[in-house]
Formats: C-alpha cells, sequence, structure tokens
C-alpha cells in the first residue's frame, strides 16, 4: 500500500499516529541540522521534517537528495508543528518521517511547479503534463468536472437520456468545415467528423426518445482565431412536444442549478430581449447586461445642424458614461484611437463633457450649441460629472463600434466583474442572412430552423424580416448557448432549402435521411447546445478556455506536446486509397 | 403546451380530470359506432375513446382518418375504462376525446413498430429511426444511460475526475489500425483518432490527477468480425499510487455497485485465477464460470496403451457432462462434427459413456479397458449416467477446441443464464507473446505494462515466461475489461521497448512525449478499461452489443441509414491537399 492518507487530510487530532504519505517533493529546505520537505499530492501539501537528533544519519543523508519533483514514500508520525502554517489546511502538523523511499527520480523541470511559474504559455503547453500538477491548473479540471457533474444531474432528474450518437458520420452541405476520414474499406469515401449531433438528435425525437441530451466532442475545421479549438465540447440537447417557452425554461433551470450549485447563487428569472432589442440597446447579440450604459439613439436631435458627419449617418448613438468628466483629454484620445483601429473600424469620437457647473463642452461645439447638447445629455440621461461617448455612421457598422467600445470601457473602469453573473436570452433571431460571398441567403442558425409561422407570408418578398423560433442564452457578454424550435413539417421544411438555394437534388442527397425521416410522424421538437469549455472557464470567472482544457491544441491547430498532427507512413496513405498532393 | 401529462402516467385516480396528452398513434380500432385508439409516447401507451355518442360529428370523422405513426394532440377527460387491461400501466383508464390536433401525418412505416416487428434487420437500420420507436429498443438505449450514470456515481464518489482527453492524435505504433484525419492546415500531416486515450490517461497521472476516469468512444479501422465496432465505447480509469490490489478492488467493487443498482443483485468477492490457471482449467482467458465443467488433464491415464492419437498428443483432455449418458449416437456424432468444423479445428471426439450398472462403453474400446475406462472416469469425477468427451492434440490447440466445445455443450443444456452474472479476474498474463507474422514478440497488452519485477531476468533468456501485473475482468465468458499497472520507470519502459523491436529512435518518435515525461517523477500508477457496449448488453442479459448503441454501424463498417462513408468533392480533397489512387 502507498500510502494509508492523502497530502491534504491530516489535521492535530491525527497526532501520534503513525502514517504513510506519497507524493511529490515540492519544495526542500535545508538548515543543515533539519531538513523540512513540502510532500505535494493532488489533495494538498503536507510538510515532512528530517532532522539529525531524531532521524538516523542514513535517512538524514537520503533526505539531503531528493531533489524537485522526487517521488518519495515516507512513513512517519504526525506531530505538531512549531509554528503552525494559516495558509494550508494541514498546517498545524508535521510528519516526523522514519522511513524514506524514493519512488521516482525526476530531472529538473523546465519550469517551477508553483502558482507564479516561470514558464511562458508556449513551454507550459510542451509540457502540459507538468503544467496540470500546478493548482490552478489542475484545480481547473476539477471544476470542469464538477460543473458536467451537476449537468448530468440536473438533466438526469428531467428525465434526459444521455444518447451516444456516433463520431463517423457523413459529411454535410457546411462540408467545407467538415474534418474527414478516408475509409479503408470502402476506398475512395470518407467519414466525417461531426461538427455537431444536430441530425441525430433530431432523429432521435422522431424516434420517441423525447427529451435527450449529451455532453460530446465537436469538430469544426476552421482557421482559429484566438481562443477557438478544433475539438470542443458542447453540451446538446433536444426535447420533443415543447414550443419554445418549454426550452427556455429547461435550460434557465440549467443555468440556474449551475450557479446556485457550483457559486452558491441565486438568480431571479432571466431578463429576454429580443434580438431586435439588443441590436437596439447594445449593438450585439450577446450583450453584456452587467452594466448599463445602453446605446441611445440621437438621430432626431442630432441632424438639424450643418453638421455634415451626422446628416450623413443612418444613424447616431450616444452612450453615458457615468462620472466620465473625470476622463482627461489624453484618456478620451486614446479612446478615439481605440476606435480608429482597423478593427473596430470607425472614423472618429466625438464627446460630450457635462460640466459640473450644467454647462457642456463637446468636440463638435462648433456646429451644436448648448440647447443642443443638453438635448443630448437628456435623451442619454447623462448629468454634471458624466461623460457622453457618440459614433455615427450605417446602422450595422455604427452599432458594432459603439458594443465594442462600450465593452472597452466598462472593462478599464472594472464593470465587468467576473464573480457576478448576468444571464439572459436573445430570442427571435432572423432567420436567415444574406451572405455576401455566395450572394444567397443562409439559415442564421441552421436549415433546421423554423421560422416564426404568421411571418411565412414574407419568405417570398422580405425573407430578411423573416424571424425564427430561435434563441441564444448569453452570459457576461458571452453566447454560452443557442437553439432553435425545428421544422417538423417536411413541407416547411422544403420551402426552406428552397429559399437557401438547395435543389431538391442537393438537398435530398445532403439530408434525405432526415427528410426521409420526417415522412413517418415527426413531433414538434427544439432544443439547445451549450458550449461546454466557454460555460465553465465563465462559471470560474475567467475568459479563456485553453486552461479548462486537459491537453489543448494551438492556435495552428496543433498539439504541441505529442507533435500532432504529423506525417504517416507511404504504406498506410496506400491502404487508405489515397496519396499526397505534390507541392 | 403540448401536453398536461405523458402517456404513461395515469390512473383511477385521475378519474374526471381533463387532460391534453400528445403522442402517436399506435393502433386504431374502428367499431364503426366506436373507435378506440392507442397513443403512445416514450413514457407509455394511453387508449383514446371517440363514440358517436359522445363524440361531435366532425371529431369523429377526424378520428377514423388518423393512421399508424400519426403524431396527434388530444384534450379530454379522463374516466374509467369499461374493461380493465392490466397489461399495462394504464390499463384502469381511457380518455375521452373532445379535441384532436393532428400535429404530423405519417407515410406506412416500412414494419410494424411493435415488439414482434416484421422489419428484418437491414430494414431496421436503414430506418434506426423508426426501430428506436419500438419499446425494447427505446428501453435499450435507456439502460445504457442507467447504467453509465450509475458508473458515474460510482467513480464520482470515489473522487475520480473525468478528464476529457482529445480526439484528434498522432498515430500511434500499432498505426495501421488507426483512422487518420488529414489536417488542412497542415497539408501532408494527419491526426489519428485514439484507439483508447491510453498515453493520455498516463500523462495525466505524471501530472498528479491521482484519480482519472472518461466514458468516451475509441476507433479502431480493424477489419470487422460480427458484433465489433469502427468505434466503440470505453470506460477508461486510471489511478496512482495503487498496486495491483487496490485497483482490483475499486473495480471489482463499481461492478458490484452495478449489479446492485441495476438488477438488485449483490455477489461475493469474485473468483481470481491466473491465466496458467485459466487456460488449464478453461482452455481460454476469459472462462465461462457459471457452470463447472472443467478441463481435466488425462495425460497420465491414457498414454500407456497402443493408441497413437493419445500417445502423439501433447495433451489428452476430458470433461465431464453430468447426466450426459442420455445423449444418443446422433447426438454424439453432431458434437463430433461441430468439432471438425474447421472454425474448432479438431481432429475428432472420444466419448466415454458411463452406464447406470457401472460398465463403461467408449469410442475407443479397442484400445483401452474397463479399467482404463474407470480411471478416466474418475479422474473427471464421472459418475453413472454421465458422459465424458476426449479431446488430443497440441497443449494450445486442444485446450481451445475443448474450451470452444464446453461453451457450445453448456449453451445447449440451459447453463448460460443470462440472468446470472459470474463476474472473476484473471491475472499474471504473459508480458508479452510471440507474433507468428512479424517473427517478434509483442506486448501481449500494451507496450506501458508493467512486468513482475522478480522475473525481470527472465527477460533475457526466456521472453515468454516473464508474468505482468497484467489482469482481465471477466463476466460470463466475456472479457469485459482489462489492465495493468503500468511502467514508471524509465529505465524498465526501455528495457521493454528493446524487447519489442523498438529501436531508440522509433521508441522516441512514438512515444517520445511519454517517455519524456516519465523524466519528471512519474508516480507509480495502474489502471483499466472496461468496454461499455458489452458491459451494458451483459448486463441486460443479452449478448450482441448492437441494440445497445443508437446508430450503430453495419459490419462493413457503413452506417446505412446516413450512407456513410461517401464521396467528397474534388474541391475539398484538394484543400486537404490529398488525392485518391486511381484504381
Amino acid at each position: 500500500m502507498y500510502r494509508t492518507h492523502n497530502c491534504g487530510e491530516l489535521r492535530s487530532k491525527d497526532n501520534n499516529i503513525e502514517v504513510t504519505l506519497s507524493g511529490w517533493v515540492q519544495k526542500s529546505r535545508n538548515k543543515g541540522f533539519m531538513i523540512w520537505i513540502d510532500l505535494r499530492d493532488r489533495y494538498g501539501v503536507t510538510q515532512l521534517i528530517f532532522d539529525e537528533k531524531r532521524s538516523s544519519k542514513d535517512l538524514f543523508e537520503k533526505a539531503k537528495s531528493l531533489g524537485r519533483e522526487f517521488v518519495i514514500q515516507v512513513k512517519g508520525i504526525v506531530i505538531e508543528r512549531a509554528s503552525i502554517n494559516p495558509n494550508i489546511d494541514t498546517g498545524e502538523i508535521e510528519i516526523l518521517v522514519s522511513e524514506l523511499t524514493i519512488l521516482n527520480e525526476s530531472i529538473t523541470p523546465p519550469f517551477t511547479i508553483e502558482e507564479n511559474t516561470d514558464g511562458g504559455e508556449e513551454l507550459r503547453m510542451k509540457y502540459r503534463y507538468l503544467d496540470i500538477r500546478r493548482t490552478s491548473i489542475k484545480e481547473k479540471l476539477i471544476f470542469r468536472h464538477k460543473v458536467s457533474s451537476e449537468i448530468r444531474n440536473y438533466l438526469n432528474n428531467l428525465n434526459f437520456v444521455d444518447v451516444e450518437t456516433p463520431y463517423l458520420i457523413k459529411s454535410t452541405p457546411e462540408g467545407a468545415r467538415d474534418f474527414v476520414v478516408p475509409s479503408r474499406m470502402s476506398q475512395g469515401e470518407f467519414y466525417a467528423l461531426p461538427q455537431s449531433p444536430q441530425t441525430f438528435k433530431q432523429l432521435l425525437m422522431v424516434g420517441g426518445i423525447d427529451r435527450y441530451y449529451q455532453i460530446v466532442k465537436c469538430f469544426r475545421d476552421e482557421d482559429l482565431r484566438a481562443d477557438r479549438q478544433p475539438e470542443f465540447t458542447q453540451i446538446d440537447c433536444e426535447m420533443s412536444f415543447v414550443n419554445q417557452e418549454d426550452v427556455l425554461t429547461t435550460f434557465e433551470g440549467l443555468i440556474k442549478h449551475l450557479l446556485k450549485e457550483i457559486k452558491g447563487i441565486s438568480i431571479d428569472e432571466f431578463p429576454r430581449m429580443t434580438y431586435d432589442q439588443a441590436m437596439s440597446k447594445y449593438g450585439c447579440d450577446k450583450p453584456d447586461i452587467r452594466f448599463a450604459m445602453e446605446l441611445i439613439d440621437l438621430n432626431d436631435v442630432s441632424k438639424h445642424k450643418d453638421f455634415n458627419v451626422f446628416n450623413s449617418s443612418e444613424l447616431v448613438i450616444g452612450i453615458r458614461i457615468e462620472k466620465g468628466n473625470t476622463l482627461t483629454r489624453k484618456q478620451i484620445d486614446n479612446y478615439t484611437n481605440w476606435v480608429k483601429r482597423p478593427q473596430v473600424g470607425a472614423k472618429g469620437l466625438i464627446y460630450l463633457r457635462c460640466n459640473d457647473d450644467g454647462t457642456y463642452k463637446s468636440s463638435v461645439d462648433k456646429f451644436f450649441d448648448q440647447d443642443d447638447l443638453k438635448k443630448w445629455a437628456d435623451k442619454t440621461k447623462a448629468e454634471s460629472g458624466d461623460l457622453v461617448f457618440i459614433l455615427s455612421g450605417k446602422i450595422a457598422e455604427v452599432r458594432a463600434q459603439m458594443s465594442a467600445l462600450r465593452l472597452e470601457i466598462a472593462e478599464n473602469l472594472g464593470l465587468r466583474n467576473s464573480e457576478e453573473f448576468a444571464p439572459l436570452w436573445v430570442t427571435d433571431f432572423p432567420l436567415l442572412e444574406w451572405d455576401k460571398e455566395s450572394k444567397q441567403f443562409h439559415a442564421m442558425h441552421h436549415p433546421f430552423t423554423s421560422p416564426k409561422i404568421d411571418e411565412l407570408d414574407l419568405l417570398e418578398k422580405s425573407p430578411e424580416k423573416v424571424k425564427a423560433n430561435a434563441y441564444d442564452l448569453v452570459l457576461n457578454g458571452n453566447e454560452i448557448g443557442g437553439g432553435s424550435i425545428r421544422i417538423h413539417d417536411k413541407k416547411i421544411q422544403s420551402l426552406m432549402f428552397n429559399h437557401l438555394g438547395f435543389t431538391e437534388k442537393e438537398a435530398s442527397q445532403q439530408f434525405g435521411f432526415l427528410m426521409n425521416a420526417f415522412e413517418y410522424g415527426a413531433p414538434p421538437h427544439g432544443g439547445i447546445a451549450l458550449g461546454l469549455d466557454r460555460l465553465v472557464a465563465l462559471l470560474d470567472g475567467q475568459e479563456s478556455i485553453k486552461e479548462y482544457i486537459a491537453f489543448p491544441k494551438n492556435n495552428s491547430g496543433k498539439d504541441i506536446m505529442i507533435d500532432a498532427p504529423s506525417k504517416i507512413d507511404d504504406s498506410q496513405l496506400n491502404e487508405l486509397g489515397i496519396k499526397l498532393n505534390k507541392k
């Protein structure tokens, strides 16, 4: 037996018992006549003591030889510490060691296994197995486990069935993003890895499973943006005989359950807003509502003067920054430069200072008088001491720019408190969105999303106006889930494929099995998929998902620890019936 | 709201309340003046009633139009049934329908959605979503969910952490069986799908995670034998600072927990036998011990006469069939033919009848007298009325033949009761096995398996004699799991690679990251992996795994429902930097 206790559980009540512990040498302090060693395992750290008087000479010498990250086993007596360490759970006691076995040696690690490690990201990724030894990383992986366990608890209690869907499936129309897998047994043919189990979960509803979930890996071969992974984990759910309200209630319940069980936070009913409301109030469809700073339409108080920038704009938007008049000229200039960066793309930024004496100062004083400026202040509810920022331009662009600025300001003002949780539902997404490249409408959510039935007649004349029974779950400015009520009527499904530019043949080739299934009594159904990686990071108060993934890939989709992807033998290529293109 | 209740929950206590139900039309009986409809959902079946007197004319006509598998919603009053149906949970009541909405129509299904369906396997696979509507299939999927939930409960309680390991990994030395995934971003390079997360779980142990599990899909591209799937689910586990006894106790506990929670069966300590014992007593390393019929070595009582078949054999084995003397000559001939089939490969089968009068009759009476035959009977513990079957030949072959015969007889005698559970551990597997094709030793378990340290000195001279700290968990004649204590010492690991015919370069190329990791203080560790598909089927008293998989592939690795694998576009191939070999 390697241990009687772990390194996190001994307390002063255990004094005088003999214990066996195993773990890693975290740290060794040699005072000449006395050696203290911090012994670490997953559960904590326990101090070991060797001393010239009480330990045998051999033992003392052996203890001297221990290096960082050696794996050792010790037997000894629990004794009270001379000076209690209140910073660790086992700080009341130490182990007076009588036997020491070196289970494994270690060469010097490439970085220190401590909270403030000296290792850069690249190095820590290459030696991820050592990085995981650091408490913060290890705790993140355990935190993830806790979250997924609670998700299962909640859904199991509601009669959801965890059904495993296949990973070797058929390439779909969004095929360009599919990872494919050549088949050896059917040469020239390929499986695809699922971007999501979408069609399978709908088939399970056709099959009468009624409530399905799965915590499942999905794959998307796209050029990676920062903090995206080619493989990611989805909490995938689907329900039958439900309308939108049923789905929203169920998964609002899930997030409440997680906040309660994991964070001890009770949250009331989630706010809801339509996509249109979100776009006009926050300029984006995943607003961070931990703070206000709503976008205020200033069109009717800003276009009456000889200021062409506003007059030629579709939309003039202001936002109020409470007590923002303390911002210096230089700080305002910095924001101006910030919005002019190509990533944001504004042409400029107009400010309005609300002075303590009730006067106003603006960068467009030349065009607007104090009465005009007062109207802006009134509309944005700005008071003395506040600052208003104003942007103008085309509707879509100026909203996006103001949304970005809003988040940047909030970040700088410390309004994005990671321990505060502000979930909301955004509903009534447009059914279709225009794709400039392919010059046709694409499904905004996916082609199985049900349109609002009473808007179906718009589909011919103003397809962009048709709304869908589609919804997103947003948390602190992040889309953490999205779903929809699906089409269960094959006539409406054909209509949709038609509008999405699929010929009947293409639709049947790519979705034939689903359309077939719909011939045999598909129930009304709908669902949602949540991104586990992101959800876990947010619940833990973090923005980056990478450290919540045990073995993540880098931004080029590579695993630098195992060196994947890598070359394979010609014989293997040959067996698969493929060869490489000559460069 | 689509329903106030599901189709399985109404009882006579609900009489007179108004309910809304949704579901599928299972069956319709039209008596002219009265129509009964069985409405089905996941939870059960409820009888609906329409009648000329009590229903409106429109409603009655609409009810007539309902076909099988139509999806409907009804509102109505719960009433007592004239004649109670004790066969279904809702048999006390029926619904007098007042409103009927057809939610979706159905064309006639290709087979009946009933327990005794008229659909053949191929057809049911093509329309798997309809097959899942059948209660037995649906219940199998729900049963699987229940088993995996209980596995999680048990392991979570023991502080195991569910860690997700990557699916896009590096091709391994058993590479020939890897499914590979071409990388678009690194053209000419490939990911591989994991055959198991073996190396990652060992890295997690190096990382100090201490106790890991995952219920995870694994992939193996091998020519499919019956009842094998290219993707399958593994319960993958690993523990640090453990010896073999710790692992066995922990996972014996898991199986006991499942038998208790799922089947209500309590089982004592599992029997254990070494690989050598299993091979000599049962002729195979996964014995079915629900029944005895052990293999008895008859060498010392069968080689003293002029019967060359025995004299030239390495091994003569007998098994006793209790009360087997009732077998007719024809039945014995059938067994003789059975063992002579190429799949078994015996040259013949010798019998010994133990007559009621104490005499013996054998097919080799010519060579052996009554005294000889009595010795065979005594050795096999055969009594009056029993039958003994005897096979002889080379040790490995005759054991395999007798093991097959043993199972066949037990099957015919009804000794393989699927509701009886006889788990056991088989331990001390050989470390290496000789591979005739490559003419070298292969790791029997895998190259990270620890040899018995006190047998290391045999490695040079008699490598085949070295035993490993490797164990299998066997249930009812099936290997449901296997594992080992791993090598954590890099010197022993190098030694192993050496004996497995890896050059240092090959070893470092293929396992470099693991060997590197072992430089930094790997803890002693070990684990096990269990096949979930098989375990679930066995717990449910079934032999075939296919129906416990929601969307299985056929024996050619094809999903005939979605038609995968399939061709992909040239443009996609081009983007991946590969092309097909010309035929």
